[in-house]
């Protein structure tokens, strides 16, 4: 079964989402500046949020270069971390619309699901092309997955000390990502 | 006539109609997590119908790979899937939001006719291929979606009896689907 | 320049306007089948635009087919047609809205500058690729067209004698349309 | 690394910012012609925008015609382009919904961050190609660049002065460029 297709779906999925989390950025009432204002913690959470979903789409755009094929485990692994991912607008309006209170910030921690979705689909396409593949080897050592999901979960309890604790750990994973996965580019050098 | 753009068509609306339906999951007023609590009928049946466009994709993506090439009234039954597949995020926010109430539940068997535009879209495929073909071999049997159509009109009825049966009908039938459609895989294998 | 990346653009704006029309079929409130009942007018209009959205969309597949290239005017000639057919989703729900009022139909008639804007497209193209092309030879005598626009703009005044004159209009413009346009599927087949 | 996605995600992006505009465009309330006349400011401003989006589309479309390859640097360039553009709809109707008034005029003048961004992309991908190539030569002067970000830099403090100065400027600037890109047509005919 190709990839062309799987791609094309999850393109235009992921483009939906980056795209519709900017309508919960209302339309601001009254045209002062100060009418601005209350959006700033809307802004910054789409902001955040923005990021999030280009690094995934960055992996994903990666990851896909050096898969050779897919099977019905890896369409339904991809649609479970596109599931999570379409969460992103609500949680992202969540926090954003409540000033980063800690349950909102808590909930957006949700990100520790988009990022167990993620490994499943690697290791979803790792058992479909077997080790010693182009795939198999950019995969190799995954510390940048597991690092975020420990401190996805650290993120959630921490909340309820300091909220910004938290925001810093999401701020901190999506640093961690920014760079795109480098396995993937150095194995499509080769 | 090419299939390519009607693939791509075709993924274009199921990636917006999957994406929209999030939209009706509303942000929680209040930062408490019991603000949460009022939204799990309205995410249960996010789930369920993300299930439900997730295995139309799947299944269209696997019929498509046996397609040789289309027509006109292969485009209007495609657009006529398409057109019943449109309507499940309303149905899906009608059946959330009245909390699987008995006349939502039997309106989101809308689900039986978006069985009956798939299987329109098979019979339309196969004339235009002819028996003989791996498209005609592929489809052969079609029991899935005869079983799958009798239980959705059942569901309906049901729902005034009493509407969690109607739901575990509902629940079923995605599970049966759940496996992408084994034939246009075994096909391809060929 | 090629044709790829436009018909691509314009398959997702088409397919993004021909999805969000549905946003407009707003969640009926209570979970009784009355609540149904004034949805009515409005799935009626959507029913009408998702036809003409697809017949839109099919004519543009079938006409891209002849096609070799493309140039800023064609880009903005496409860019045109999108705009006036990005209309459809507000003109739709202003006539289903308020239950096929007069002036609703013949806001309604903005189909009229879709029709005008896919003949600029045609006019545009022809002029690219020249007579005596496959291009040429499919587009050759644009009866529907002309059809269409009388109709359309017959239909804007009559409707302040009786709407329903100008909805069979319209409806009977759907019709002359609903074959795809026959021209560039002969050409093809050449 | 193949452009393949990044065109395609990059339309996918653009397709729903260009179309979700006209989501602000609100069904308005009533069945007369009066009705329609408090949307004429909304229906400018989205036609304005839907230009200003069109252009950058086609600037796109062209320039990476002459694009060999990309990294994960261009791919952030890329996004963050898409980042302001994606702000579009919300200052669109900012702008819009005040009837042009001198504040959402100014906010409007986001577009100089658009321009700002667009700018990043061409250097980052000039940067990866290096002189002597097809995509240097052909963006060699960026005269309408400078031009435009000056002219929206003039355009966000003159609309204190009288906000139809800075109205004025942003038609201006869409005019200059409505044309295509030609450096990167003329490149492609070479």
């Amino acid at each position: 079964m190709g990839k062309g297709r799987v791609e094309a779906f999850s393109d235009g999925v992921i483009a939906i989402i980056i795209t519709i989390m900017v309508l919960e950025l209302k339309v601001p009432h009254g045209a002062e500046f100060s009418a601005l204002a209350p959006l700033w913690p809307t802004f910054l959470s789409y902001v955040l949020s923005f990021i999030y979903v280009g690094i995934y789409w960055n992996n994903l755009h990666n990851m896909f270069h050096t898969v050779q094929r897919v099977d019905g485990r890896v369409l339904w692994a991809n649609l479970h971390l596109l599931f999570w991912l379409s969460l992103m607008p609500v949680t992202t309006a969540f926090m954003g619309e409540n000033h980063f209170a800690p349950v909102p910030v808590a909930v957006y921690g949700v990100l520790a699901l988009c990022a167990a979705a993620y490994f499943i689909l690697v290791v979803m396409l790792h058992r479909l092309h077997g080790n010693d593949t182009a795939f198999a080897r950019a995969v190799g050592a995954d510390r940048k997955e597991k690092i975020s999901v420990v401190l996805y979960i650290a993120a959630i309890p921490l909340t309820f000390v300091n909220q910004w604790i938290s925001v810093a750990l999401y701020v901190l994973v999506a640093m961690i990502w920014f760079v795109p996965d480098r396995r993937f580019e150095r194995q499509i050098e080769k």
